[in-house]
């Protein structure tokens, strides 16, 4: 048996500890595998006193995770802090500049300092391991940087979130409001108390913005991806989708444009029966379509504990087999600049929602605008029946419009003008539909 | 960029012609991306002469592709030309014995000769890779032996036969019986002349045993896999089967059990709306269960000349990036033997189709015989309604049933005493169930 393989854990939070119960239950069996035991010599966190599942008392402590990087005779740093900056980012950096390998699951910080980070792990030749980071236990990272090496890709997307996906499967499954749900979420724990990262989108956005590197050969440009959370989508919007054979979800796409590389984040109408749109509750899936492969689908738990431990063990075992590919596989100064298709550009069907006055002339109005900017109606659906019962004045009535492929640029300039024309109540919700 | 990797194709069928399509295409890329080229030594195939969509008279041709495979200079031998015997057993064992690294589709060749072969590539120092030979373009194989590293499987399961899949899927749709949709199949090309491997289940059952080997640590054990084909199954069944709320698919299981691992592949009902269920047509699903990660499902193309030259190609990038792993995933000499669990132990729920007479105390008999074995019974469909019509006279019954969790060895008993009872016409069908 070779020499032991030495790792460093910084960060033991949930993730940080099923990696110490991983290697406690695996351990001989993972040494067997690969040919040498991997040995922890040290661990950080915040607090050493705190109770934890797991005993850490047996492991060297720094109360410093920088210190803990820089320390000699590390193999492998295990960056399980989180956080785009401060310490995480300081540690990773101490690491990769000793020519330290590095293993995390920190989205965050590699969606914003990534290509900066790979390039400083190529000069000291070490490598910057991240399966954890994106969908917790689906092994996407390495299909995409090695297995499926071979193609060029069109489009990547996924379900990257699972507060989001528990979060719209349950008002589909229980008629509920996003503001009920995501309360019930937060009060079982399912939900952060700060939700923003969750169903803001932005969590979803780090993870894809890895993807996009990973699929298009491009340096990762989170900063350019264009994000729309769930908050604004009711229950209504979900019935409504329901009844023209949709699905709503929170996805994240990279798809090869002829203006450029989309990169999106947003609800999205998907086909019910497509296999995206069957992914409930907390699962993640991720698909990708290559010019040769086709179509793959990955799907799994995206995060958790242990699946993504899991991941960051897997990583550590290809550093301890001698495997450090590229971190975005393929020579960081080779990345392309990522250069952004605008969302005005973007080309798809789009579900409309309207509460429109009921007053002549209103839907021939909007009708009319829609026309105006080319854009043409699949399907139409008007729900009331109010004036249908005695005595009921006639009230708003809402409207739900499916179109046929056009422009965001259209649609827009199609709402701002029924926006304007007053003949409906408040704005109008717009969700995009991907086809799948 | 570093010194070419060459290569070595022998087999110019659709994935031949397949893989040189990706090195045409993407070779530039591909070089990039690890840094350096990919050169074509040399070509074999049983004719020179055949019109191929590819242009192979650029490269050097050899007629025997054992002499290719000992030519000087290969760093890899890509066998494409099949068969578990013969040449290109003969061609693979030239290349391991030279220290040639391996990438083969090759499922029968390594369900027969996988431990051997891994073995010579180990004393060799080389590596043999075989992506391909699983499941066309979907990366289990290195999910397996590397992302999914950190786990131990209780199970592994996959739709792993197009063909199968695309008849049942068919019958399915269309009410029609196996034998015309299998006639159809071949007009349309989607089925070979001689189905045997196909629809008898052995194509299926090579590559679990592949994933045997990869999930368990075992020997690859072809063997002892337990095969049933699809040729019995009736569009009576697929119908009673949907009315019970389940589909039937070709499934290969491998799970370890308390008296051992079964490798079995045998039609399956399986719950309508769960993952495995909704996969359709030709399309290909595996799913793993491990402890830390939980389910895992990756789904894709299984076959077809471009999805598995990705496959290949997927490989072949990891060879020239020096990515050479054990080819089970770990030293071969710590592989255990395979320790089967007899099909009789094997635990389940149980589809059973009867057709019965029409005569007093039949049903009485059948549901005493099922009581003597202990089996409890979950549901009972009758259909008929013959003996309702006037001037009809009674007629034998289709009747199915559903049972509760059982053993193989009480259902075989049961339904022994029930087809020596007489009150039956024909033989039962006895389909398992298999919980997803």
């Amino acid at each position: 048996m070779s020499a032991a393989l030495t790792i460093a854990i910084a960060g033991l939070g949930t993730v940080g500890e099923g990696v110490l119960r991983v290697l406690a239950r695996h351990g001989d069996d993972i040494a067997a595998r690969i040919g040498r035991p991997i040995a922890i010599a040290g661990v950080s966190a915040r607090s050493r006193r705190k109770e934890r599942a797991v005993d850490v008392s047996v492991f060297d402590w720094y109360d410093d995770p920088v210190a803990l990087a820089a320390s000699p005779g590390i193999d492998v740093f295990v960056e399980l802090i989180g956080g785009e900056d401060g310490v995480a980012k300081a540690a990773v950096e101490a690491a990769l500049t000793r020519g330290v390998h590095v293993v995390t699951a920190n989205k965050a910080l590699l969606a914003h300092h990534g290509a900066a980070l790979a390039a400083m792990a190529e000069k000291g030749g070490s490598a910057l391991m991240f399966e954890a980071a994106v969908a917790g236990g689906i092994p996407i990272v390495k299909a995409l940087r090695e297995s499926l090496a071979a193609n060029t890709f069109s489009r990547v997307y996924g379900i990257l979130n699972g507060t989001c996906n528990y979060i719209l499967t349950t008002m589909e499954r229980d008629g509920s409001d996003f503001a009920d749900v995501l309360a019930e979420a937060q009060r079982l724990g399912y939900a952060e108390a700060d939700p923003g990262f969750d169903v803001g989108g932005i969590d979803t956005a780090h993870k894809l913005a890895l993807l996009t590197s990973l699929a298009f050969g491009t340096r990762v440009d989170f900063a350019s991806v264009y994000v729309e959370g769930i908050a604004n989508i009711t229950a209504a919007d979900i019935e409504a989708a329901a009844d023209f054979g949709y699905r709503i979800k929170l996805l994240g796409v990279a798809q090869r444009t002829d203006s450029g590389i989309e990169q999106r984040v947003h609800p999205t109408l998907v086909p019910r029966g497509s296999a995206i749109a069957e992914v409930s509750d907390a699962f993640n899936a991720v698909v990708v379509e290559g010019d040769f492969v086709g179509e793959v689908m990955l799907f799994g738990r995206g995060a958790g504990a242990e699946p993504t431990a899991s991941a960051v063990v897997g990583d550590i075992i290809d550093v301890a087999r001698g495997d450090t590919p590229p971190p975005f596989g393929r020579p960081t100064k080779t990345l392309a600049p990522y250069e952004p298709a605008g969302m005005r550009a973007h080309e798809g069907g789009y579900y409309v929602g309207l509460v429109v006055l009921d007053r002549p002339g209103a839907m021939a109005a909007i009708a009319g605008r829609m026309a105006d900017q080319g854009i043409s109606l699949d399907s139409i659906r008007q729900r009331s029946g109010s004036h249908l019962r005695a005595g009921v004045k006639p009230g708003p009535v809402p409207v739900t419009l499916i179109t046929h492929e056009t422009t965001e640029e259209a649609v827009r300039a199609a709402l701002e003008q029924i926006e304007r024309d007053g003949h409906i109540v408040g704005r109008a919700q717009m969700i995009r539909i991907e086809p799948t």
